[in-house]
């Protein structure tokens, strides 16, 4: 998506190689044209999936899973938290994640109650490195006896593995921005359309 | 809001008379085309404000802002974090919340060069009690020297103090679901529509 790559030559940060910050439009500030404008086409993408559902993790993968699920006939949304509130008293699904960027391991958790087995159920996420959250949600989703329709990503970093461990499982993995490779401080994008 | 307090009615869940929980529709599952109205109806209360920034905290009144910026026409949607992740290079506004449903106290933060001087900040959350969480928004808006232009929540927990805090420093605050006392079982609303 032409738009998303010019966006983040212009204003992602990339450090040492290897993290790329895209804080001032999808991780602490988010530019709400642009994102509905990725949720549109994610809703092109996956419109004869048959996603009954959209799911995401907090944090910031939200806003781009509101905007698929909005544009997609106002699925519902349904996100995994990555810890256990108190208020909670129902029973759970869980899964461990390891967070590339934080270098930590989370568990994240959906209430049974949210997923069940006829679900079919669309990932999407602002970001696909390691492949690590997709691949808890896609726990998840097993242990509800759902389907997972697909992974959608705003942003793709090829090199680092995840879509690798995603189609190997049968899954359409599909990116906006899908970056191929960073060095010496420049981003380099499979193709622009 | 009529919708909103319907659906509270049917499908919130009140734990011990002092827990109300909006999982299937607001915390964890998000009622999509619910959200938009309740985006749509904050724009149109709102519309005359001046806002130039919509502020929200991680992480379920993302959606809700998300669909108030929408709605104000694209407005940039900055929302604060309760950690600091070690990605994060820049100068950081911070401020301490303590959780009224979480009984713990946080950090939240944002970066300094997404709020400043001329900025009019509007504040979107999904739920006000204490008001600790949008006292903690409004000081990371003090210390950028911004303007607070009002507080929008979906829902207000009137009887835990939030409101006469927020309108002691002269906000407008605005909720959707207005209640008033949560007793033996049952929610009562300010009015209703």
């Amino acid at each position: 998506m032409k738009i998303l790559e010019e966006r983040i030559l212009k204003d992602g940060l990339l450090i040492e190689d290897r993290i790329l910050k895209v804080d001032s439009f999808i991780n602490f500030q988010i530019d709400v044209e642009l994102t509905d404008e990725m949720g549109r086409e994610f809703a092109r993408i996956f419109k004869y999936s048959g996603a009954t559902k959209v799911l995401t993790v907090e944090t910031s993968g939200l806003p781009l899973a509101y905007a698929v699920a909005r544009h997609l006939g106002d699925l519902p949304l349904l996100f995994a938290k990555k810890y256990k509130p108190n208020t909670n008293v129902d029973e759970d699904y869980s899964a461990e994640v390891r967070s590339f960027t934080k270098e930590n391991v989370n568990i994240i958790r959906v209430p049974k109650k949210y997923l069940s087995e006829g679900d079919k159920v669309l990932i999407i996420d602002d970001f696909l490195a390691s492949g690590a959250a997709s691949l808890g949600l896609l726990d998840l989703i097993g242990q509800a006896g759902a389907e997972c329709v697909g992974v959608g990503v705003a942003i793709e970093k090829e090199f680092q593995g995840g879509r690798a461990l995603l189609e190997a499982k049968g899954l359409r993995v599909v990116s906006l921005a899908h970056i191929t490779r960073m060095k010496d401080g420049k981003i380099e994008f499979h193709y622009t359309e």
